[in-house]
């Protein structure tokens, strides 16, 4: 497969919805919503045997009524309507030959291994057989892209536009489609909503598959950074081999589960796939520097990183507090991570610390470490980042308040922000920003976010994406000394 | 100390607040304003040299100005005023002899190691020594009691009265204010914001330290569980001997950071306690069902677990889902703790859920699993979660739902909490509630909450909370077994 072609699926000329409706409790109704309020620049066309029209546009009782080109279309009526949508295809290709895509949104095809599932999904593959036509699902719930602005999810994840970024470089695979409805609204629901790049919920696989879409997410411009949700694949060994030259240029986060013997068997009857051995996949990961996080949160949470920041140059990891507890905390979860080392900061910057942060201040006690109160004023704040990113034994900053009432939330999130963004190219280290806690620091934190920062809820998150970060630029660094 | 003597601190009649303040931006304002928005019923005196009136309160310029009685003093001034203030102190002492409690605020006293600090800290408990003055502090951010609306703290959790639930069974101690904060303000951006019912930030320690609160809370009759953030303690040993006692009639949850050496020397230079071995805390810990955390997301979760739900007659976890990527990754996370066992439902349970949910669903692939799939109707979702809690071998189950476009969000949390709370009373067995994703099912969290449902983010929160539960309940049971 070339990129060319996965291209045209993320930006078809006319996409056809069969089963699009007005009943707002049913998918085929929020899949036009969804493409209305995004803003798809292109040709949508309804198809429902019943209406006139959906949300305002005109509606085809089959697809081969269609006059115009449409290259994809997609399916989000029931399982068993499957045979006479694929008769009508067959009638549209017969005069048009112009359909290139379908995703089928449905589920009860192969995965439920019965008789009549699979003879449905055989029925659906022969549109790529008889005519080439690529095929995403059956099983799924779809794909967004939001550079051309296409989206066949059905997700409605209840937050306004406004509270989005503009897209950003993270692209998504997941083999769920309902971890990837999860995944789409929790991202929405972060400080600032997450606009995923590509995002493909690839169910069955019955055609296009984890292969197919990492090579094609390995040369597509505006993918930054891979995240994958997965429950198993049947060519494991081909899977790792191409996973492992992306993440060479891109990294790829992966959550893989069926872990466990019991999670094992419950993936093997929702999507049909074997978990294969789950530590064959472990240590195939560590070798090839694919990042497995551990659940949902850090799964988010390093895909932002990844996106966010620039690479770190080294794993020398500086905690600077304004509070005392969750700095200790947080030296606990770095401690966790033995290749994480304790930046020694220069006689130099511990002075400009000691004289300028609050009389109390303790600074580096221990190394690596300080403690500026929660005294601190903004200007101390950031003074203090300043001076510790400057410092050249330093590679990244966990960088935490509590903010108190003497704070002023958004002003300290601009000011930390201009003082960040002021610094020279070089000094604007990864800095891992927690700012604690809850609904009160949301302003501090839409401040840092905007200017294109990332912000974490605690210690423990902020400490994830760092060490994931680290392995990562270790990995990295390490094959180019070896030349690998 | 008999438990009188601290109700006394959260029952006092007539509170003074030294430092208290008009300007917003200072701890002395949002004291007085918290208790003001929290309708505390008492008598409470602004103490400031240079106001009239705060918060439309008369103010008094001294302590000793006061003719009414106060009981509690609250320090909310720099630590350099505390000779003036303690002078002021022995005045109204030598005149009325009313005070019975200092809450210290301030930092800036024996933890800094410094001279003066150390100084500053032996004034104030002179107030002790002089006339037997109970102190909390110094360098806390004070007390709460939901009961009585006494509220010392100086946080603005920026989530409005009405977003709160009634008072619950939670107290909790604090060893760092910036912890206690971010406590605070994490309940308060719950789905229901969290009311702690006791809330102590103890501090230096000066004078009551954890164990007297310990004593205080297990015979505090509205205290259900106890919530602990701790970094040392000098008589560790009698310590772990009171919880180890409390924890029989009361959980014990705690969050006992220093683990590692580097936490640890960050921790002494903080509030100055030795952190002691972490490894023989946790010994202790486990030897006695003192049930240790790992962060902050499992000390609030499994708090609230313990606070509204009953302890689980045994050990046996049932995953019934909805969507089966969540369903996989729940079983992964119980399949973590080996004392967590599969529940063999009854040939009747399973011949139920076969007859009355979707064609798709998966029923005991593997045994203690259900995925009644993404097709499942409200009815369903009730009816499942109905037939696996009267089946005897179930103890507790994760119930997880992806909302989709098809299940109204509230209406599908009103059913479900119906159907849960018209059982009978046998058949309420815990049940952690996953609802995912995002702030798109935030009504249908609220509906369960409201009427004393727990749910959760994720099942990784979901099962942390259940092993939690089912730890203590084994523990509890073993002793009744052996009549220890």
């Amino acid at each position: 497969m070339t990129e060319h072609e996965l291209n045209g699926l993320f930006q078809p000329k006319g996409i056809a919805v069969i089963g699009a409706s007005n009943n707002p409790l049913k998918a085929g109704c929020i899949i036009i919503n969804n493409m209305i309020k995004g803003k798809f620049p292109g040709k949508l066309y309804p198809v429902n045997r019943s209406e006139e029209n959906v949300a305002g546009l005109k509606t085809y009782a089959r697809l081969s009524d269609i006059d115009d080109v449409v290259e994809l279309v997609v399916l989000i009526t029931p399982a068993s309507a499957i045979y006479s949508i694929m008769d009508d295809l067959d009638e549209r290709m017969a005069s048009k030959n112009d359909v290139r895509f379908i995703v089928c949104a449905a589920a009860d095809y192969a995965e439920t291994k019965t008789e009549e599932g699979i003879k449905r999904q055989e029925r659906l593959m022969q549109a790529k057989d008889k005519y080439g036509i690529r095929i995403i699902g059956p099983n799924c719930i779809g794909v967004i892209d939001t550079m051309s602005r296409v989206n066949t999810t059905f997700v409605d994840t209840g937050v306004s536009e406004d509270r989005f970024g503009p897209p950003g470089g993270i692209s998504f695979i997941s083999q769920s489609g309902s971890v990837a409805a999860s995944i789409l609204a929790w991202g929405a629901s972060k400080v600032i909503g997450i606009r995923y790049n590509k995002f493909i919920s690839v169910g069955n696989m019955a055609d296009i598959d984890f292969i197919d879409l990492l090579e094609f997410l390995e040369q597509d411009p505006s993918t930054k950074v891979i995240g994958i949700y997965m429950e198993g694949y049947q060519n494991g060994k081909q899977l790792i081999k191409v996973m492992g030259r992306i993440a060479r240029k891109k990294p790829i986060i992966i959550l893989k589960v069926g872990r466990s013997s019991k999670g094992s068997v419950a993936a093997n009857s929702h999507t049909s796939s074997m978990s294969g051995s789950d530590k064959v996949y472990d240590a195939a990961f560590r070798q090839y520097g694919i990042l497995r996080v551990e659940d949902l949160w850090e799964l988010l949470d390093t895909l932002q990183a990844f996106d966010k920041m620039r690479l770190p140059d080294g794993n020398r990891l500086f905690v600077l507090t304004q509070a005392g507890g969750p700095g200790i905390y947080c030296s606990d979860e770095i401690s966790k991570y033995d290749f994480i080392e304790t930046p020694m900061v220069s006689e130099n910057t511990k002075n400009q610390l000691k004289e300028t942060m609050p009389r109390m201040a303790a600074i580096c006690v221990p190394e690596g470490y300080a403690d500026i109160t929660a005294s601190a004023t903004i200007r101390q704040h950031c003074d203090s980042l300043r001076y510790v990113l400057m410092d050249p034994s330093v590679d990244g900053v966990c960088f935490i308040t509590v903010v108190t009432p003497f704070l002023p939330s958004a002003q300290l999130g601009k000011e930390l922000s201009d003082t960040y963004w002021s610094l020279d190219e070089k000094y604007r280290k990864p800095v891992y920003f927690c700012i604690m806690a809850g609904e009160a620091v949301i302003p501090c934190r839409r401040e840092l976010e905007q200017t294109g920062l990332v912000t974490f809820d605690s210690p423990t998150e902020a400490v994830k994406a760092a060490k994931n970060m680290i392995i990562y630029n270790m990995k990295r660094e390490k094959e180019t000394q070896t030349g690998q």
